[in-house]
Parts: structure tokens; sequence; C-alpha cells
């Protein structure tokens, strides 16, 4: 039994105010035709298809392009389950209709205990859900955590499993010990969202999604694909790839990562501006990567990142290395982290995260009179 | 061959601050029901399915779980399409997949030409589309009004209508000599949204949504079949039904309405308070339909909407016959009508047609500050 693990493809995603889904087409296009070569029987996708509960229409047409080229095209399961950026009543809306060409899509957390039986092996596709959910579901109090709900969903699954068969549990989960990146939305703080890799011993092989890259967790049976792409500059120095898994009817496992080389990759550079802009550095790069800029001058600089873009376009973000003059530093980042932000960068940072419109002079003096009133306690509300 | 036309479901339709999902899914069940005793061949939806581009979630699941009851239990094929209120792509995801039962969901311009056979009748799918997508679509700079799309649209389909077999045509227009009622938003004005109904010659039935009674347009063979449910006091006295149609090979028709009823009623009443809270007056009513009430008192009366309530729970909206003084003018709405309400008033309608929230007196102070700001143009955006 041969199959595919990936996850968190996050389509509609939005970073520094780039949406990427030409960047996600592109890369799924090469997941499509590595599949074409590797002619697995099935491919799973643990959670987070897209990056938002109401994705951009552009997003729903690429994952229904892509699901359909697989599954339709060419005829390979899907089993795919909802995670916590997911909406999981929109994206598993029309399940029921899917499953007759084998594709699943779960987001329903009492479809979770009946396996999908492809080619000798149990699939238990299990959707993100909140502790919440699950102590509603199993009218059970004592369950608070994650942890809980994670043990206790497969405590259900366990009561009618069958060891003899090859068992894979598809989730998504922050499993204790990963390593979180800038991208993973922190869902809770101090450990409360994590759940013990102890509860997938009874599976052969546990395919994970949430966290966005497989060193994340170094475990022989639970594991994550990492996601499609690089979706912030923590993951610069990740190599994104997807799991092949060929399984023996024993439960043991031969493990094959491959590589999803994007259009334009996301790096980090330093250095001088003026070497920056020196043609003997940058011709030999690929300039049109999305870079995160970190300069090493100090002084005043005029208007650096645009005379960055003119050679690199996709400058995503600029950071100086020393703490700037106030005139200046409202333009920029410093690198002494969020607690030293003013409430206006703070929220110019959160504006270029969420937008792609620019923030003009307008809009910032809009915002530091408001802010302003608010320190005043002016606003009503 | 026989059908069922049903037309503007509007699921996640929101009246006067009330979520409708359940007074839906309590006529949809009946309209289950009336398809297990009709046994058609086939359901037609002609468009807005939902009530906006993004529907809450019970939307998403009602309407999962009415065109499963229809399509997967009963084995009824469905014909629907997306009006001006869906979103075309988010509506129609996964209709690939939904085919092989025959449930067709259309929100593709191009997909409207080739018909889908059902028992010798040929159903064209055409959604709404704005005609600068129609222009778009077949590179023709003369398109310009919803009526140019449409001649154009039929013109294609005319290509390779069999003008031998039954031909039934499935859109979502403003056809000509319609009347409008206060829930079909304005599309356009002064008559460019206009469709003639000419157009529709060449087609043995066409299935009509987007005007909310059939009685909005008298045409032996071009017909709206209503919408669901009242979704507006000016839809007071229609009578909510669905279309039976059994048509003859040669393209002739018999036509059956039958009346969906819903569990509580949209009506309105009048009269002065005291007569109105007399069980004399409303022992014999059904006192928990959706009203509108309007007071023919004078002078003031102390918090009428709440004595109105105590015995009308469900008081959408209540006017007065006579103009008040300033005073209690801001909580009520005038029969003047539109153009003579203040921006706050205005405001306060909007807030009320699309929240479920209270209008605080903190909300009125700060949006009344706003406005005021605005008139002395001290906002710079």
């Amino acid at each position: 039994m041969k199959f595919i693990h990936t996850a968190d493809w996050h389509l509609g995603k939005l970073v520094h105010g780039v949406y990427m889904t030409e960047e996600q087409r592109y890369v799924l296009n090469q997941f499509v035709q590595l599949i074409e070569e590797e002619k697995p029987e099935a491919i799973i996708i643990a959670g987070d298809l897209y990056d938002r509960s109401v994705p951009p229409t552009e997003a729903v047409s690429l994952l229904e392009e892509m699901l359909f080229k697989i599954n339709v095209e060419l005829k390979v399961p899907i089993l795919a389950i909802s995670g916590n950026h997911d909406s999981a009543e929109r994206l598993s809306f029309g399940s029921s209709w899917y499953k007759h060409s084998k594709l699943y899509i779960n987001g329903k957390i009492e479809e979770s205990f009946k396996p999908i039986h492809i080619n000798g092996a149990n699939f238990y596709l299990v959707p993100y859900a909140e502790p919440g959910i699950i102590r509603e579901f199993f009218q059970d109090s004592s369950i608070s955590s994650h942890d809980d709900a994670m043990k206790r969903i497969v405590s259900e699954i366990e009561d009618s499993l069958n060891p003899n068969e090859p068992n894979i549990f598809v989730g998504h989960a922050f499993v204790f010990g990963g390593k979180t990146s800038d991208s993973e939305r922190t869902l809770s703080v101090g450990g409360s969202g994590c759940v013990s890799v102890e509860h997938f011993s009874p599976f052969s092989y546990t395919a994970l999604g949430h966290l966005h890259s497989p060193e994340a967790l170094k475990h022989e049976k639970v594991r994550y694909s990492g996601s499609l792409l690089k979706y912030s500059f923590s993951e610069a120095n990740h190599q994104k790839s997807v799991s092949i898994i060929e399984l023996n009817s024993d439960g043991s496992y031969v493990l094959k990562e491959r590589t999803l080389v994007p259009q334009k990759d996301m790096r980090e550079i330093s250095g001088y501006l003026e070497e920056l802009l020196d043609p003997s550095v940058y011709q030999y790069q690929k300039v049109d990567d999305y870079l995160k800029v970190t300069l090493l001058d100090e002084g005043a600089i005029i208007d650096p990142i645009n005379k960055l873009r003119q050679i690199y376009p996709n400058v995503m973000h600029m950071e100086r290395r020393i703490e700037l003059s106030d005139l200046r530093k409202k333009h920029t980042i410093t690198q002494s982290g969020f607690e030293r932000k003013s409430e206006l960068d703070l929220f110019y940072d959160f504006y270029q995260e969420m937008t792609t419109s620019e923030f003009t002079e307008d809009k910032r003096r809009l915002m530091a009179q408001m802010i302003d009133d608010v320190k005043k306690g002016m606003v009503l509300v």
C-alpha cells in the first residue's frame, strides 16, 4: 500500500500582503506530476487545505481544480480532514457526493470512528476540533484540553480497531515535542494545546498536519509532512516536501520524501545597501525570490526599500540592524521585537499582513489620531 | 415528464434581525414531503439558494441536508443555478462530483450551452451573470445590458437546440414586466437590469428565479415560481408555493401549484395599542407570527414595542401612523418613506436588517457623532 502524505496547503494565504495563490498553483501542478510518476494508491491531506474559514474565491477554484485533477482525472483516492484554519462545514459540504469517487473530506467528528478501507489499510480521518466540541460530543465533562480530547477519540477508535491490519491515523494537532514556526498561529498558550505523542501508539502511521516542517517532531511512526510552501520567514530554511509511504501489511513502512520546488523561494538576505545593489552581488541570485532583507547600514538612508525593489522586486520585509531615529522609525521595523513597537507600528505590521493595499500617509495620520484619541479616552466604544 | 420548479430559497436570510434558518428548515421539510408525494422526475432550483455569497454555516448545513434528502435519499435529480445572491464559485464547488448522482449545480456560463437530458427533456442551466462577464465570455463589446447578454446567451443555445424535443430554460433574471418586492435587491436603476420576455420564445418552459412571486410575470411559458418564504412585509399578501409541471413531449404542459405553509406567517396588523393588547382581539390570532404593526394612536405612548411583544413575541417592525415629536422619532420609523429619514435613522434600519444585536444608546451616540463629524468634514478618509 503506497500513499502520499501532505498537509497545510493554506490555499488563499496572504504573506506580507502578497496572495500566494499563483505560487500554490505552481507547486500543486508539480505535486500532480509527482502523483503521475509515483502512482500512489491514496493521497492524505492532513488539514488546513485553506488558510481561512472563508477563503477567497480564487483559492476555492484552485482547490477544486487540483482535487479534480488528482481524484477524477488520475483516479487517486483522497483522504482529507479539516484543520484549524478551515471551516469544517464549508470544506466538507458535498462530501456525501464525493465518496463515490473516493474523495473523502471529513469535517465531522462523528465520522472519525469508521475507517476508510483502501487496499487492505484502514484510514481514520479525524478533523481538528476544539476540546469543547469533543467534550460535548462524548458528553464527558472531564475533557478540558486537546490532550484529553485526543485520548478520548483514540480510545473510541481502539474499541473497533483491527490490530491485524495496518491502521493509519490522519489528524491535525500540535503533538508534543513539536517546534513551532511563525506561520502556525498560536492556539493556546502554555502548552494546553499540546497532545502527547503516546496516544498514537495503536497506529502503524500517524499522518499529521498543523506544524509546517517534518523536523517538528522526531518520531518513528508519528509524522508531520510539512506544509506545501514556506509561509513565513521563520520557515526560510525549511525544505518543503511530501512524504511517500510504502506500507507493508505488517504495518512497517518505507519512507521517501520528495521535494517541491517553488517558482520563487522565500529567503533572508542581509548586507549593506550599496553591496546589495551591486551587480556583482546580485547577478548570481534569483532576484525575484520573496525576500526578507536586513540592512547593516547605520544612520539615515533615503528610501531603501524602493531602491532594493528595483533589483529585488519581491522584497516582502525589510529590517534595519540598528535602532533608528524617531523620524524614520515609523517606516521600518526594528529587531528589538514585539514588545517595544509602538501601537502604530504594530497596526502597520497587522495591516501589511492582512491587506494588499498601501498604508498611505492619510491612513497613517488617521490611525495615529485614533490611537491618540483612544489613549485620551475620547472614543466611547 | 414531471418536474417541480422552485427558486429563491435565500438560505441564511436575516429579516429584521431574525435568522430565518429554522423557518426555512420547516418549510423545506414540507417540500421534501411534497416531493415524496408527487414523485417528480426532476427539481429545478432557479437561483439564490443562499441569501449571500458567504452564508452562515447553519445555512450551509441546511442546504446540504436538504439536497441530500432530495437527491440521495429520494433519488430525484436536481437542476440548480447560482443567482445574484449566491457566489457562483462557492455554490458550484464540487459540481463535477455531484453529477454522477444527477445533482447539477451550475455557476459557470460556459456550462450553460450543453443541456442536461432527463427523460426526453433538455434543461439549459444558465446562472446569473453580470453583463460584463457575458461580454468578456463572448468577446463581444456590443453587450452592455442584461438584455443584450440574455439575447446572446439564448442565440448561442439556439445554435444546437433540438426544436423537436421539449426544451426548458432555467434562469435567474428580472424579466420585463415583472413587479418587484422589497426583498429583491435593486440591481440596476432605470430598467437596464431588465430582460425582455421575448428571448425565451424558443423554450417550452422557462423556469425563472429572482422575483419572489409567480404574479410578477404573466406569461404562458415564462414563469417565476416565487420564493420559498415571505422575505419582506411587501410580500405579506403572497401565497408561497412551488410549481409542478407535467410536460408533454410536444412541449405543452399542465401546471399545478402547491402551497408551502410556514410555521410562522409574516403579516401586517394595525390598530390602537390598547385594542391590540385586548384578549378579545388577539385570542383568535396566531400571535407568534412575524408581524409588522402599525399603531394608530396619536401622542406619546410609553414603550409600545415591548408591550406588544408581551403578546406578539415576534413583532419585527413597528410603525406609527403619524409623525412623532423629534424626541421619539429616532426610535421609530415614519411612513413618510426613505427620502425623509435622517442618516441616523437610515443607519438604524440598516443595522436592524444586518445584525441581531441591539442598537444600544452607546452605539447610537457614537454613530450620531460620526455622522456629525463627516458632515463637518472632520474625518479624513
